[in-house]
């Protein structure tokens, strides 16, 4: 994955930073081989290798086809903690998620928005390694909102723009299933331990829909992955 | 979670470990409180806070009810490298999966296998942290297969008894919808960079059908929760 900076002159591509350590030492390239490069937020291709040291990577690079195409699902997470960020970002980028929204709700300890981990510069490295994981290009957007009320009544329903809006609740029995939905979607996951009660109904009140994964407690991480994949099925 | 070696008598739990600390330090319990416990293999129920000093945690416990259902879907999974299989096994056994094979094939790395994360004592410390995210009881079984042809020949048709044998492939292009399946079934997952083409013949020839989640690459721990989340749903 390169960008603009990355290029000596146009095709001509020259690293030497975690990119160029990652072909020497675990892929083991030579010059000659061919490698799978893209541009960040543009094509995909292939990258010859045409000099590789102790000190950097040059590579031709010849980009011939788009990136695969994202989920018509927008994540809207309830911040969790700092270790999870990290594994639901990159997981959720890996799948699709075109963008994030990270808001406030009353189980979200205050101390999470003070975390290094939502550093612009920390969060674009976690988006990168999705897109490197999945062979992908385009960045994900990623928003914050600090407050609830705002958020669910102001923001979502622009953001949704007519689309469903999803809210998954653990243990909700009457929960209707994801799939049912297909299409466009905002998928709403409130904090460890639920959201309130004044909030679900702040949010029935914008039209969202509640659903579940089952009688199981899963991890912010887990049950991620495992709605975006329902979702997308 | 607590087990026969744990109980001064019956209904009377005493631990003094991790759980031990996780009462005092985490959920900050106190006397007279009611903590979500279980017994290992056995029901679940409400556990009152007797004592809970430094040196341990005492509770009266009270069993009422079972754990949940399991998964209809046994994992057969190339043995991925150490950390994955930690992610794996913890995430699959919150799932509900009862049942795993780590199985050997041509592109798993024969170090992997000798692994400190593949003894009993590891793998069991996996499996329970699975279990207590998820409020189940229930440890899942581990097998081995360290031979890929008797696996798929012999034991593949054993384990799955007439339930269908689906093979997640990556790119596969004319692969079915795992969902349209429902019901019980294997899943098998190879290992990074797939399954060979003699691989992929002989799982043919025992009736195996071919699963894919999309064009996207997916780490082994990202794949096996979306294709268990949509086999479940």
């Amino acid at each position: 994955m390169f960008e603009e900076k990355d290029e000596l002159a146009p095709g001509r591509v020259r690293v030497a930073d975690r990119r160029h350590r990652h072909a020497r030492e675990v892929l083991r390239a030579q010059p000659g081989d061919a490698l799978v490069v893209g541009r960040i937020g543009g094509r995909l291709g292939r990258g010859t290798v045409l000099a590789l040291d102790a000190h950097a990577l040059e590579l031709e690079v010849a980009l011939d086809r788009d990136p695969p195409a994202k989920l018509d699902v927008v994540l809207a997470l309830a911040l969790p903690r700092p270790p999870s960020v990290r594994k639901v970002l990159q997981q959720a980028t890996a799948l699709g998620v075109p963008r994030f929204v990270l808001f406030a709700s009353a189980r979200v300890e205050k101390s999470y928005w003070q975390s290094t981990g939502l550093e612009p510069e920390r969060l674009r490295e976690q988006l990168l390694l999705g897109l490197e994981q999945s062979v992908d290009t385009v960045l994900p957007e990623i928003s914050f909102a600090r407050r609830f009320r705002p958020f669910v009544e102001d923001e979502l329903p622009r953001i949704a723009r007519g689309a469903r809006i999803l809210v998954a609740h653990p243990g909700e029995p009457a929960a209707g299933d994801a799939r049912a939905a297909g299409g466009a979607a905002v998928l709403v996951i409130g904090p460890e331990g639920g959201l309130q009660d004044h909030e679900l109904a702040r949010l029935d009140a914008v039209g969202a829909t509640r659903i579940a994964l089952g009688p199981r407690v899963l991890r912010v991480e887990t049950a991620v992955v495992a709605l975006l994949a329902r979702l997308a099925g």
